[in-house]
Formats: C-alpha cells, structure tokens, sequence
C-alpha cells in the first residue's frame, strides 16, 4: 500500500483525479471562498454544524452502533436501519476527509478518528466490511445482490479512503478501504462470482482507488463491473424491474440514463472514469451522447433529475412535471459527480453550465441555512400547503415542502456534507498551459501551472451580480491562458482585459492570454437581469408557462409573498412585461384568473371553463430564488407561471 | 341461514339492494340490451371468452391449487401468488353467479360448481378461509393486517355469496360465505380483535351480507369497521403510509378520497351501506361531500381516478397528469360502486353521468374486444410507442400502452367479469310510482312497478347517436312517470312526449308522467356531436390544451391517425375550429408546431424556445373513441391536444 501516486497532475487532492488527459481539477486548498461567500457560508456551516448532525442521528438511531455488535461478534436482533445505512457513515468520513484538509479542525478530527476506529473494528479477516449481512443474526454475504447494498455500502468506504488518501496519506481508514477493496477484487473478479450490485457506486470508487494507489487490479473490477450491466444478471420483482438497476441495457447500447436515477447516475459516472482510464474512446462517446440527450430532454430548469416518485427514477424523454418531480438531492450530487467526469475528459463548457445549474438550485436548495435540514426530493411546484416544519423526527417520506433533520433512508445529508467540503474543487482545472475559471465566486484561486503559480483575487457579488473582477497576485513569467466560463444564458456578456480592452464575449470559454503580472486585472461582466425561459413545448406538464431566471438562479412564486387574497393556484403572469430585478429575485406582471361558476359534482372540463385573466389591471408579483423556498415558511410554491391562455 | 329476503324491494337479485329508502336498482333480467348493442356485445363475450380465460391463467399460475393444498393439509412451500389471489377466484365467481342468472348455461354452471368444491374444501372448521395464512408452511393468520388481504379475500367470498343468494338461494358457496362472515364476527367483533383490514372491502361485503341474509350482525361488524378505520391501527412502514390504507383520518373526518384509489373507493362504498342501514344522514352527507370534492378536484376526464403510480394513489387536488395518470381499471370498477350507492340513497343524476362517463371511457377501454386482455392502468396519453403486445406472458408491470392477457397483480380481469355481468341493474332503477332510465343502450326494460308492470322497448344507436325511443310495451292502468336522464353535457337536447309535443330538456331528469298504454313513444334526443372540453386552469397538467367529446365518448388522438412524417408530440390544434363528426370520432383542424433550434447539451428551457403553430396551413386530424385506443395497433396517444400557445 502506498500513499497516492499522481504522477499525471501537479497535485491530486481532489475527488477525480484521472491519470490519462491532460485537465485535472483543483485540488482542496487551491481555491478558497470567502466565508461570507454565496457558497463560503455553506461550507462554513457545513463544517460547522452538519457533520456533528449527522453523527448525533446515526447515534441516536443506532446506525453506528450496528458496527460496535458487529466487532463485538454479538448476535444482531431486529438492525436498526436500512441496509445501506453504514454508507452514511463512509459518505461523512469521506466529507470529513475533504473538510480537515481544506482547514484542519480538532473537533473534526475527533470525529473523525473515534468513527474510524468503529468501522475498522467490524471488518472481517478476509476484508468484508457491512454490518447488514454476513454476521449473526443477518443474512449471508451477497445473499440479494438486488437491494442488499453491501458493494454500494463498501465503495463509499472506498472513496472515504480516497479522499483521506490524497489528503493525509496512509491510515487506519485507507488500509480498511484496501483491505475491502482487495476482497471485493478477489470475490467478484473475472473468475468469482459473475454478478453485480444493484445499486452502482462501487465502479466509480474502485476506479477512483486505481488512481489513487496506481493499482490497476482496481481498475480492472470496476470495468469488470460495468461490462456486466445491462444483462439482465440481478433478480428482479415486482416494483423493482430490470430498468431501476440499469440492468436491462449494457451501458454501451443505452440511449439516455434510465430508471432510478442516483444509481443511473453513479453508475455513469463510473464508467466515465473507466472509459478515461483504459483509453476507451467509444465508450466515452455514447456516455457522451447519453448524457447529451438525459439533459436535452429529462432534466429540470433547476437541474434536478428524476422525475417520478415511483422507481425514485427518470421519466421517459419530455416527462417533467414539475409537482411531481423528484429531483432527489443525491441524483443532483450524482449528475454533478458526472458531468465534471465528462468535463474533466473533453473539456466542454456546457458540463460546467450544468454543474452550476445544479449548485444553485438544487444543492443550495437542499440544506437549511443551519445545515441542520435538508430536501431530500426538490420539487418545482407545491400545491398544498405543508403543516409546519418537524425538526425532532425522523422524515418518512421524502416529500411535503418542508427541509426535515434526517429521513429514513437518510442518503442526502451526508452526501450533501461531503460535496460541500469538496465543491471549491470544481470551481478551477489546470490544463498545460490554460488556467479555467470555472465557477464564480469571491474568494482567492492558487494553481500550478506551467511549473509556476498562478494566484487570482477574485472579487465579485455573483451570482446576486454580474460583475466578476479577476486581479492576478502571482504569475508565472511565461504566457499562460486564464481562461473564463460564461455560461450559455449570459446573453450580452462583456470582457475586459488587462490592457482595458472591452469586448462582447459568446457563451462557451474566453481566453485571455498573456504573460501576466502581478496587479493584471480582468473583468467579466454577466447580465444577470431577469428573465423569461420558456420551456420546450414538448414538455407537456408546464405547456402555457413560463419560468423566470437570474444568472443562475432559478425563481419562484411563494404564496408567502402574495396578497393574502391571492391564491397561489389562481395567479397568471403577463408574458408582454418583462421581468425586473427585485433584491436577488425579480418582479412580474400578474393577475388572478377567472374562472366561470360550473355546477358542483362534475368532473373539472367543460366547454365554458376556459379562463380569462386581465392583466391590463395586473399586479407586481414578487419572485425569489428558487433555493430559498420555504425558508420564511411552509407554503405552496411554483417555478412555472401560467400566463394568459389562448381564447376560441 | 334463509335466501334472499328483501321486503323492502320488489325484487332483488342485484349487487346493491338496500332495505332503508324507497329506491331500487333494477334486477338481473329486468334490463336487457341488445347482444348487438355497445354493452350487449361486451356482456356477450365476457361471458364466452373471459370466465375461461380467468379460469385458465388462475389454474396456471396455481391460484387455484392453492386452496387444493390448503384442503389436503400438505405444507406449502414457495406459494404462487399475491396474498390476495384468492379474491380473484372470488369475484370470478361473484361473476358466474351473475351470468348465469342472466342467462343459463351449463358450461358456466359447470366452472361454476367446479371452483365453489375447491374453495369449499379450503374453509376451516371455524370459518377461516385462505390460503396465503394460517395454515402449513404459512404465516400465522392475521399477523399482517396491512398488507394480509385476509378480510380483504374473504369479503369478496362474501360478495360472491350475496350474488348467489340473491339469484339462486342457499347453496355450497352461500353456506361457505356465511361460516366465513360468521368467522369475521366472532374475531373481529366489538370484544374481538380491535384493528381492520389493510385493504376495505369486507365493509361493502359485510353490509350487503346483511341486506341478503337480513341479519344485522353483518352490518353492525361493517359499522365497527368503518368506524375503527382512520385512527392509525394499521402498522405503517415506508412507502406504506397511513393514508395509503385510509388509516390516517377517520371516514367522518376526511375532506376527500386520498391514498390508495380502490381501497378509498371500496371503504366509501361500504361506508354509504353502512350510513344507510344505520339511517346515519351525517355520514351520508359527509361521504356525499367527499365524493362531490373528489370528483371535481381528483378526477380524469374519462372518470377515471388515481393520478399516481406511486401508491396507485389520488393526487392532490387538481393533480391530475395525463402521462402518468394510473386511472386503476379497478378504480373504475370501485368508482360506479360508490356512485351507484349515493344515487340509490340520493337519486341525483350527477351520480349516474360519473358513472356513464367511466363506464364508457374505463370499463369500456380496459377490455380488448375479444374479453382476453385487459390494461390495468387507463392513461391519458401515451409518449413512447410501446412493443407489440404480448398475449402469451404475466404482465409485470401495469403500464405500457398493451393490453396483457394477466397481471402478477391481477384484479381487474375477474372485476371485469363481475362488472359487465351486472352492468344492466345499472341501466334503470325504481322509487314508488316513478321508473328511472338511467343508461341508454338498444333492449328491454321490464320493470315491476306500482303493482304491476312497465315493459318499455328502447330502440337507439346511442351513443354514437343521440336519437333514443321508447316504446311502451306493457303498463300499469295507473298514472306513474317515466324518468328519463338528460346527460349534464347534453347542451340542446329535445324530448318528445307520447302525445307528440316536443321540448328542450335540460341536464338533470325528465319526467314524463301519464296513465301509459302499449305503443306510447317517448323520444329522448340528445346532441352528440363532437364538442371541446377545456380543463379547468387549475389542473396544471393540461394547461393550454383541450379535449373533444362526442356524447358519453371522450375522444384521443393516436400516431396510427397521422401521416408518418407527423410526430404525434408536435401536433397543435386549432381552437377556432370547432370539431366536426366523422364516422364515431371526431374531425378537427391541426398543425405541426415548429421550434427554433438551440444548441445541443443544454437543458430544454431558453428565452426563445416559444413554438409556433400555422393553423391557417392546418389539416384535418382525425380523433376515435378513447376505449378503442391501442386496439389497432400499440402507439402512442392523447387525449388532451396542444393549442396555439400564446406569444410574448
């Protein structure tokens, strides 16, 4: 075993770190937002008071004292939690991992070492690690590969290990994920057991392990496990088809990302990294084209992905209802987990356009400003209005408009805390000689770049803003590009370079190249003015409304800030007057429709039930951030405005 | 134990027969529509094709050799089957008792007397009968209340029994279904077992058990377990709420029909037995309001209920999807057996229009024309065109645009059978002097009535035309009325008196009052021309579309209508264009929307993605009967069309 041997980037303190193309990533440290940044206060809280959350629930349920029988050989009797519930401890050591090392912390690691020194306990002789089977009392090992979760449960151990990997090096939890890793190798390899876990997680992890330890044995299991998809291996049953497993279609043949969407998710993530890995341009290509087509046609406005509750899945193309939607928080840490994978290899400005998507209106949305509560499904419409929010019990169900302290299958908080501890890494890449600024915010970037340092001050008010100034503080003495993301929205965008030259700038990449010094300023300006984004009309469920973005802000309509009077259902908004910015969020035109009286106990169609709205007479309707919603208080909520309907 | 007793009514050999009010259904044989008319057909082969059909796939699959196990004593191991596949042998013969009531036949009679031996075998001693608990290799009885079915299977026993009696008096299955209501009472009684049966249905059977035995045991064990639901007995667990069950709030206290659809409408239905034995008006009008909610807020356009998949649940109110709508052929089933219930109690019209409506666009559509597939989910649109059907294998899942042969869930084939078996007691009814027809179809009505008799002969292409004529045949020498319902949508309809006097007649009742004498004609000519229905603005789902109705008939749009270089999901049509008649659908005036492009990789909201539609350059799109979609070949499907959208 060896500490992490990168020898294909400068640095490697980061979640993907691939050893063939030339981008890599920022590693932890090399960017630093502000704490009274957008994203800073976050982080900060994250630190601050989310891990602790997170291990006083697992206590309290006794998720960690499932380990504790285990070490202790005592046989298990009704196991509190679900089989997968040991993945929250591996997802917070692996948040924890990226968060001592971004700003060492004695509380954390405190945390840190006493969770550790559990989970080592319960690992057996030959490398197994899960306190759900395989132990008195439980099932035997492997005994449901379906829904038993034990790989899914160990890749996150794995990649607990990588982070601790390339953060501190060598440790207790590092020489447990090898030893898992090892067994998982042994137990499933090309002569073991010719099966698959149902939930993917393990591909990408051991692929991760492969680059972190240099190990290509690692490597070869994941691909392994990607080959073996789509083959119809694991049984299925009612409610839990082929499809929620991916385990209908090999990942080569698949058109778009199908069934549940966080395995989807995962698992396309792995096989990015696989495909990087052993050079296999193919396979990159059609995860290429299935992503292409899973954002064109089955993703939100918020960048939430999952559209059914049922199968907690993809819908089929154009099925996006916004009530209805799921939009799991983890399927948004996983789409990002994806999309900075294809980023990583070819470079494009459009995985990063929907990773910030998704920080703004997905991750932001699902963590209370305390980081005590989460989202677990982000909806885009809610119509009945939820009882106030409970925050001493656990959540049932992953619905009702109200942020909730933990959920019973409790996968999205730390999954939340580690992505918070690791997202200033994608905020920045380094390739050859071009420096990418990849997501906006105040703070300080500090790279290696052409054997040098390049060191940028960052000031802006983004997103709230548009304007974002970039003042180098250290150069190399050699031309380097630093290279900027405008997003594809930001109609109208400006650039200025050191020299004071202004010039219009398309959405993609500007590259301002030079040999800078110290003091160089460059200037992007954004327009982030309101505006309407009407959906494809293809998506039937929001045919006849439109939306209202800001910069990368997705608003909303909140009954909290309509008119007693006004009904949320019965507000129709003027399309003629354009939106105008109002504090973070904007200002509409609207009014409220009528309806003609129809005789009661009919079904809601008529001839006569077209509605009129008179918007001449209209009224400013305040809209926020869409990641703010039930902030203020539990309320019914909408991102699509229905605007005036067409008359026969 | 007696045969049928039911003083209170002339006659009484249907499935609702109640002993307080003056209202009565007709009877087995008191209507008869024409085999060649649009149920005559249906009833036809159900009674050739589908018995058999059940019969063989329940033999198949084991169902039946369940109760043969469970009567030689053998242990069962690995049982085929739901918990609850009993109640299909059940309603199958709830079915035949129907059938073979209607019209003799002695091959029916034959599986008839072969089914009743095999469960009769099954009973234990003390009236216990099933084959999934309580008996070698199984649970323990009663051990899982929510999910059990135990009461759920033996109250379709008992509904079979009540058929029975009420059509041939105390046989086999008759003595079975009463030790098994007997059985019921003892455990379950008032010092009995205090909790209920995860899915109702034992309420409907209990209170009708009473009504056909005159014991009112039967109805005081309904009464405990409608009064006992909505108190949170049930243990709940995830993805099983207490709303699924209806266990959250008690019958009194809810608003509106919530959780799992059929178990919410078969609770409703024997919560109206049992307010009606008990004279209980409160209760009444509490489930009138619910169901008056329910179908102005939570119900499709073809009368079908359930908008989720998850939970094969209603949504909230104005939840109302076309795409996913579940629309539970089971659920229609349930829906006429609530409404059926408050229009005897009641004696509105707008209880019989719900059920015309979903007997012509649920039941009508969930049976393919040969009685030997069935769909189980009733959606309203279609997107990806499915494979080709499969008549050979168990469908799996309940969705998917086919019809299938069987379901590993497979309810809705014997509520099929049992349905169109009775679907004439539907047609008329009886209140003192006064003969309601309630449904129109081309046959013979022959009612008792103030002591004597009224044969009336109904001569009509209904409903693919509108002309209905009723020629009395036999009368009493005494004035009694004639009632006629005018369908709510029937804007324009005319009746015509025996005398000759023609007059517009408005939604609702007509009265035609008069001493009869053979050869009197009543005319009833309602409008059924093709006519736009606009969803109310609140069902967001629909939003900027309309549908099309001709008559009872809700109309769709499928593929196989378009030229193949149309796309269904591109179609717009013209709302100033009014829909004209072809063949029994509909012509309107459509369009291709044309989108402008946007570059690839992004997700499908932008500033100018507002599609336009030339309806000037239209063409004709024809539209059909919504029951016959899929007939013709699998594609894809809608009911509610696109309009112009509007332009900022």
């Amino acid at each position: 075993m060896t500490t992490a041997d990168n020898t294909a980037t400068a640095t490697g303190a980061s979640p993907v770190v691939p050893t063939r193309g030339p981008r890599r990533g920022a590693s932890v440290g090399e960017v630093r937002w502000d704490a009274t940044s957008f994203w800073g206060t976050r982080i900060r809280t994250n630190a601050e008071n989310t891990f602790d959350h997170c291990v006083a629930w697992m206590e309290r349920l006794g998720w960690l004292e499932n380990f504790d029988r285990v070490a202790s050989g005592e046989e298990t009797v009704d196991r509190p939690g679900w089989q997968f519930s040991d993945s929250e401890v591996y997802k917070l050591l692996e948040g924890l991992a990226w968060e001592m090392a971004r700003e060492p912390n004695d509380a954390l690691t405190g945390i840190y070492d006493g969770l550790v020194a559990r989970v080592a306990a319960a690992q057996d002789e030959d490398g197994y690690l899960g306190t759900a089977f395989g132990h008195p009392g439980l099932p035997q090992r492997y005994s449901d590969m379906s829904m038993g979760h034990e790989l899914y449960n160990m890749g996150h151990l794995i990649q607990a290990g990588v982070a601790r990997l390339r953060t501190y090096g060598e440790d207790t939890l590092t020489r447990v994920a090898t030893r898992a890793a090892d067994h998982i190798c042994r137990e499933f390899g090309q002569d073991g057991r010719q099966t698959l876990c149902g939930h993917p997680e393990i591909e990408v992890a051991l692929a991760e392990f492969a680059r972190a330890t240099g190990d290509d044995r690692y490597l070869e299991q994941a691909r392994l496990f990607v080959d073996r998809r789509g083959r119809g291996t694991l049984p299925v049953r009612v409610l839990l088809a082929a499809d929620y497993f991916q385990d209908d279609v090999p990942v080569r043949d698949a058109e778009a990302l199908r069934g549940h969407a966080v395995r989807a998710l995962y698992l396309s993530a792995g096989a990015v990294d696989v495909a990087v890995e052993t050079e296999d341009a193919e396979l990159l290509d059609v995860l290429q084209q299935q992503w292409v087509r899973t954002v064109e046609r089955r993703t939100y406005i918020t960048g939430g992905m999952g559209s059914r509750h049922q199968d907690e899945g993809f819908g089929e193309d154009w099925e996006l209802p916004p009530d209805r939607a799921y939009c799991e928080t983890c399927a948004g840490v996983a789409s990002i987990m994806f999309a900075w994978r294809l980023y990583l290899a070819t470079g494009q400005a459009r995985h990063i356009d929907l990773i910030e998507r998704t920080l703004f209106n997905v991750i932001a949305t699902a963590q209370a400003p305390d980081g005590r509560a989460f989202f677990y499904a982000n909806p885009l419409q809610l119509r009945t209005a939820p009882e106030a929010a409970v925050r001493e019990e656990v959540n049932m169900r992953a619905e009702g408009g109200t942020r909730a302290p933990w959920f019973d299958v409790s996968c999205c908080p730390t999954n939340m805390a580690r992505t918070l501890a690791s997202i200033e890494t994608y905020a920045a890449a380094v390739k050859h000689d071009v420096a990418s600024v990849l997501l906006y915010g105040a703070g300080d970037i500090r790279v290696e770049i052409a054997g040098a340092t390049l060191a940028l001050r960052v000031d802006t008010a983004y997103p709230r803003e548009g304007e974002v100034t970039l003042t180098v503080t250290e150069a190399p003495d050699t031309q380097i590009a630093v290279r900027l993301r405008v997003p594809q929205w930001a109609e109208g965008a400006t650039g200025t370079t050191p020299d004071g030259v202004t010039q219009s700038v398309a959405g993609g990449w500007w590259d301002v190249r030079r040999v800078f010094t110290p003091g160089d300023t460059i200037v992007l300006s954004i327009p982030v003015e309101p505006r309407f984004s009407w959906p494809d009309p293809r998506i039937d469920a929001v045919r006849g409304t439109v939306a209202v973005e800001r910069g990368p802000f997705v608003l909303c309509l909140e009954q909290t800030d309509l008119p007693a009077q006004i009904a949320l259902e019965n507000v129709s908004i003027d399309p003629a007057a354009p939106p105008r910015a109002s504090d973070d969020g904007a200002v509409v035109r609207g009014a409220a429709i009528s309806r003609p009286h129809v005789p009661t106990g009919r079904v809601p169609y008529d001839g006569a039930l077209q509605a009129s709205a008179s918007h001449e007479a209209g009224q400013d309707i305040q809209l926020v951030p869409y990641h703010r919603w039930s902030e203020r208080e539990p309320g019914t909520m909408r991102v699509f405005l229905p605007v005036a309907l067409p008359t026969a």
